[in-house]
């Protein structure tokens, strides 16, 4: 890549249920509080990407949700790129907006990625992946799978649950701490085994919740760090993104995700020991401890292990997807958002302290070999 | 932009109606022609970008559509970068390909372009513009708009119907000539003007037709040019991509396309006068005319006269929108294909003789000022 490609803002709004709030609204003020932090208003604003999965189906906008949110916030005659991905929409725009800069067409990116799946349009229709409608109809869920991805786990390297839940304890304290977090309550280890079942051996509280919101970022190149100033920038060292073709004979692992981290730690020039804090994509508790190993955090087979660790403090600051909400989209830039506070030192409660290299980690197209995507994006202080 | 963009391959398969065919089974003709142009295998591409406008709300297919083509053809475990923008989707996906190679991430990115109007899914319910349902319903649709325009262009600069006609003519001629049009019949001046009124004065051949089809192409690097080897390769000069927020008060020009053109010709060094071949969006005959103008081809207000000109057989030498056909997110790539067939001089009865120079031109999301998207890219030999 030609050139450094940093964050210059980022912006959130709390993330929840708002299935009567129009796309406009639930994007406004992420997208107001990113300009606002990197001190931009928005005739600076060369390109938008916009990261959505489903406002085609669900709200009837396949097309256009990046202009509309954009024109909404006073951005015009801009590019703007609308790219899906799944639960990886969100890091796909954060890839596109990086390439966007690194390729000298464009300064200044503003990265939306936005979601709302309790919408009307949607209610009584299960979420599940794209052309999963059959295999949703059978109860071939993402619960699903990765309740055979539990089981698998635990036979294979003893994993117990409550391992699994200490991932979901830790990560609604986390949340606790986060004001826009859609879950603000703890969790005990008691309370996470006793839920109910929803899918051997997961329970509720092992499965992130579904929800709305969104989050943005602004993008800046060299040029443009060195015009706006950019005093709490934090340089995005590595975006890698991948997709499809997997064959996985192996329940416990990603491919995708372990070819994608490897690039990335490559692009970045840092291995697993250098990250001081993660983001990563624990759609079920079962999952954040397969990431752990997949991303190098620790070996294979001792994610279980890791999650009861002090170490795992440093993993999903933010609550991550089971208690700051997952509205797919969204996810992506929402854990740019964390990082990018965690680097600058700004993260109060929740502040993971001293970190200097964050890692993001995204995973979509679940079980399908076919179209299942990873993002892993390294940030740099 | 950072190092020059090549396009190494070229694909395409008939356009038409195939409501029963598979995603996979419209674009994989296109996708194998493009590698076997481009004399790649799957193992070559670093990337893939697809453009498409409706694939979730007609297939249920939102996020993973270029994952899935993509694997039907042999790719495995590459980014994939699915946009969307209106009629303009194909063209983002081109635009997309040509940061991604200029940003130094890829070296070998296979575009695609696909839609499949007359799916099942859509079966009674009407195309328009995401988010213009109402609009639709009280009969507000595209050839509504036009109809409009054309009301206006005959009443400040005296265009005929006859002059509209001259482009349904001249372009129906042209895609009796271009085996993958989806209308291989002449018409007549007369037939034009005697079909049944759609929205006046528009009639049924002012209009292009919906459908089926796919478009495909191998964009490369200079290192990727001269290790492929590409005696054939046709230079992208220019990719221009503008949304969003225009206060249109003329119904007569788009001031998006403005923009974008502008912009085009500078990136790539060349004025209108240059142009030796141009693929413009002729969804309506009134359009084509309307863009002749806007992107200074012709002086204002005299797009009709050119219309019935000799220059304005080296407009849409493909047959354009209302021959070829279009299917929507197909349209951008399927320009692309026609323009490096142009510059390569093999394009057999349709050639443009001694075409150096050609332009492409899409417009999308129609008269929704907030979301419009123009895209202009420009192919040199």
């Amino acid at each position: 890549m030609s050139g450094a490609v940093h964050v210059l803002g980022v912006g959130i709004a709390p993330f929840g249920k708002f299935p009567d709030a129009a796309l406009t609204a639930l994007a406004r003020p992420a997208l107001v509080a990113a300009m606002a932090d990197a001190g931009i208003g928005p005739g600076d604003v060369d390109a938008v990407a916009c990261g959505t999965a489903r406002t085609g189906m669900l709200q009837r906008r396949e097309s256009g949700v990046g202009q509309l949110v954009a024109w909404d916030v006073g951005i015009r005659r801009v590019p703007v790129y609308n790219v899906k991905a799944y639960c990886a929409s969100g890091a796909a725009a954060l890839s596109l907006a990086q390439m966007a800069i690194a390729s000298g067409r464009h300064d200044v990116v503003l990265v939306v990625g936005l979601e709302q799946l309790s919408a009307r349009a949607g209610r009584g229709r299960p979420i599940t992946s794209d052309g999963m409608e059959i295999e949703g109809d059978i109860g071939f869920s993402p619960p699903a799978y990765f309740g055979m991805v539990a089981n698998r786990h635990q036979e294979l390297y003893g994993t117990t649950r409550e391992q699994m839940a200490a991932v979901a304890v830790k990560n609604r304290a986390a949340g606790a701490r986060n004001p826009i977090a859609q879950y603000a309550d703890r969790l005990s280890v008691d309370q996470v085994l006793g839920a109910p079942r929803v899918a051997e051996p997961l329970g509720l509280f092992d499965c992130c919740p579904t929800g709305d919101g969104a989050a943005a970022a602004v993008l800046g190149s060299d040029a443009a760090l060195a015009r706006l100033g950019g005093r709490r920038a934090v340089r995005l060292a590595a975006c890698v993104h991948v997709a499809g073709g997997y064959d996985n004979h192996d329940l416990t692992t990603f491919p995708s995700d372990v070819q994608a981290v490897g690039a990335a730690y490559e692009e970045a020039g840092v291995g697993p020991a250098e990250i001081d804090v993660a983001e990563v994509h624990d759609a079920f508790t079962i999952a954040e401890i397969v990431h752990y190993e997949d991303l190098g955090l620790c070996a294979k087979g001792e994610g279980g292990a890791f999650a009861e660790s002090p170490r795992a403090a440093s993993v999903n600051p933010s609550g991550g997807l089971l208690s700051r909400g997952h509205p797919l989209g969204a996810t992506g830039v929402a854990q740019a958002v964390e990082l990018v506070t965690q680097l600058r030192g700004e993260a109060g409660p929740r502040q993971v302290e001293g970190a200097k290299v964050g890692l993001a980690h995204v995973a979509g197209g679940f079980m399908e070999g076919d179209v299942a995507s990873s993002a892993i994006s390294v940030f740099v202080r």
